[in-house]
């Protein structure tokens, strides 16, 4: 879907994603799952991506949640207009204005990563994969890492995963 | 806490939810967990407002991550500026700019609604909860929910629960 085309606005789409967003998943029987992290953890069900343990599993969802409402609307929006949209004069301030939000959720990151390897402890879950999304590319928003030793740890310590495959 | 004398940004808040944000739940053992929608689940683990099947509980999630990103946003945040903030003139703008997304999100509610009694089916989840927050206060903010019947509908679905208990 070319979102910048309107693709998401159209009336086939809007069928599977009345909310008008991507991504979305359809599965063969044509059932559609939407939203990002609810995707995640669906693919990941049954997987050592997914805690067993209840409090962990909801320290998972804890920085899913967080990733939404206190990291994606900075880092990821700020990204969008500088990257996709090409920083146009218009759009200056809301960009700066996105700055302060974006390392604010980078230090709650940081903090943690300085305790722990991962977001909920010691093993990889899909609160890092989540996160590690916007965050692997927050310098194309404004934002240096070179600040969160412990965050550029971790993105290094994911990146070195057997499996990962690198956005290209 | 009281969030407007700044009781979340103390140094013992933020030691507890580096994050600096409500609510927090805090276990007898001394662990912490943030996010509403994180807490919820992890209060219903075991009981009926979690579905076992895999897909029904993704779409619980899909609902709550619907919440803090496209209705929350809107709804709560328009709200708080009208009834917290008395709707001060430097954030009518705020205010007024918070409300074709708030009845977007409300459409997408109306939609689900007029098809099944629940957001994910047959059953009251916790996807459920955590919309019924803000959407049955949102007229606080600015929102006529006599647009949306299917909505009034399921409010009153969920105030005639057995255990329903309501806020003050």
């Amino acid at each position: 879907m070319d979102i910048l085309a309107g693709d998401t606005g159209n009336s086939e789409f809007l069928a599977k994603n009345p909310n008008g967003k991507i991504p979305l998943l359809e599965l063969d029987d044509g059932r559609c799952l939407s939203e990002s992290n609810a995707i995640l953890n669906f693919l990941a069900a049954g997987s050592e991506l997914l805690p067993k343990d209840s409090f962990t599993l909801a320290k998972v969802q804890q920085w899913q949640f967080f990733e939404q409402y206190s990291h994606e609307p900075f880092i990821a929006v700020a990204r969008f207009i500088a990257k996709y949209l090409g920083l146009p004069d218009n759009r200056r301030a809301d960009y700066e204005a996105k700055q302060q939000g974006g390392h604010k959720a980078l230090a709650v990151m940081e903090a943690q990563l300085l305790k722990t390897p991962y977001l909920t402890g010691e093993q990889l879950t899909t609160a890092d994969i989540a996160l590690y999304g916007y965050t692997h590319v927050a310098h194309e928003g404004g934002f240096d890492l070179t600040h969160y030793p412990a965050i550029q740890a971790w993105l290094a310590r994911i990146a070195s995963q057997p499996q990962y495959v690198a956005m290209v």
